[in-house]
């Protein structure tokens, strides 16, 4: 498979020591990056017990919901999970959990009535999108399937997107789903208002934070955070990436993530 | 600390060969059996991994709300997810999930009115007791907190439960919440149910399948499931407990779960 404009993507063994001892902590994608074909493996709890046993907070940056956030923020051994894109995230606290949205109620209701007339044109007109039902809260976008429980063509998928455009909306896509919110997709965003709340320096995320990801929603990231690791199943959105990450691992999913975690484990020791 | 009348509980080298070869599956209960202060470890989902890996299938079953079984069915490798002490559950599907409840909408919808009525009364009278706000769906019980983000004394949490029972409503605790229903609390009916649902053979749960919990809404399982087991924190509900397990693990939580699977790994290979 080409890997279109990713081929100046480099290696691990080309970080530095230097650079991982250098990094503040650990961000990530969930689905198709500690996930395979959706579930937790031992081996990724192991890579992220790891993260906090080297003294660094770990933070997920997901498209999945708030009602997801709310569970894994809890579950997983991570201070705080950004979800939606960026557009809410939920932090651990001593004995519970604090959520936070990014813009206030009035602007996420009419942004979201706005949303859900869009969504609606787009399934009359394109009846092989279906919007995801989750009964965990989804609060700043809509996600329409495009590759959990279905398979949609990518012709289908563009078509939905430019509807999203024209309607002055916001639509991305992940590995699984394709987002339409009001707010422009915003991991990056997300993690640094997250970060911030921790009472962490959300200035270092560009340098000194590691950022691994999967797919199209992780753009901005890869974009933005120099040291940026793409699984391997990144080379599968070839040529429709905005931004492509500094580093490939050789796994994908869970095993590239724990790659990851390893590398940087043996550099911070080197 | 006394057992009470758990003192009867066996240990898990009591359990023979042949009944660890005749085990159809494994049910359990989640927090503080699967997690350890809330958390998912490496070494529990190494566990669930194990239990898929003897072909045998695994139901999780909480107290926790519909919102948390859809995302847990989705994340862990487990069949199904009985959630809300079996007021409803989650089937994991091929490429999604199946959400079913107990009792149809009408029955629900007056239900959780009663429900309603009585928690404004107890969260008025007592107010060391607190309402649960989750962004995860929660749909056949309201849950108050007396040990996840406070401590409350024991006596508060009797009254509340004197006044739920007056209003003819159900009242059960876990090690982090008390749980008001218009439904009595009932894990093994879930279970069947979600048996049923899964195609699997729901009569073969009292004998044939092993169930591992920790608290009293457990209770019902470990008096209807012979091959049942107590984490090692079983025993600080001495006294509060109306069914004990048959048995009893040496590690609590997470420690005592992985126990449980290996002593079912090795007695089948004997």
């Amino acid at each position: 498979m080409s890997l279109g404009s990713g081929e100046r993507c480099l290696p691990l063994g080309s970080v530095g020591a230097d650079r991982w001892r250098s990094v503040l902590g650990v961000a990530t994608d969930l689905d198709d990056t500690l996930t395979h074909h959706g579930e937790l493996t031992a081996a990724v709890l192991g890579a992220l017990e790891e993260v906090r046993s080297l003294g660094l907070p770990c933070v997920v940056a997901t498209g999945r919901s708030l009602g997801w956030g709310a569970v894994l923020a809890r579950v997983l051994p991570v201070r705080a999970v950004v979800t939606e894109n960026g557009g809410a995230y939920v932090l651990r606290e001593d004995r519970g959990l604090r959520v936070a949205f990014m813009e206030p109620d009035d602007v996420r209701d009419e942004g979201m009535r706005r949303v859900g007339r869009c969504v609606e044109e787009i399934v009359d007109r394109l009846p092989a999108l279906r919007v995801v039902h989750d009964p965990a809260a989804r609060v700043t976008d809509v996600a329409l399937d495009i590759g959990e429980r279905t398979t949609v063509d990518p012709a289908v998928v563009r078509e939905a997107l430019a509807m999203v455009s024209d309607a002055g909306l916001h639509g991305i896509t992940s590995s699984i789903h394709m987002h339409v919110s009001y707010r422009r997709a915003d991991k990056v965003g997300g993690l640094r208002a997250a970060l911030g709340a921790l009472g962490l320096d959300a200035s270092a995320l560009d340098e000194r934070w590691v950022y691994v990801g999967d797919s199209p929603n992780d753009a901005g990231a890869f974009g933005a955070m120099a040291l940026s690791f793409g699984v391997a199943g990144v080379r599968r959105f070839g040529g429709r990436m905005p931004s492509w990450p500094a580093y490939v691992t050789v796994g994908d999913g869970p095993e590239g993530f724990a790659e990851v975690v390893a590398a940087l484990r043996a550099g911070r020791s080197e």
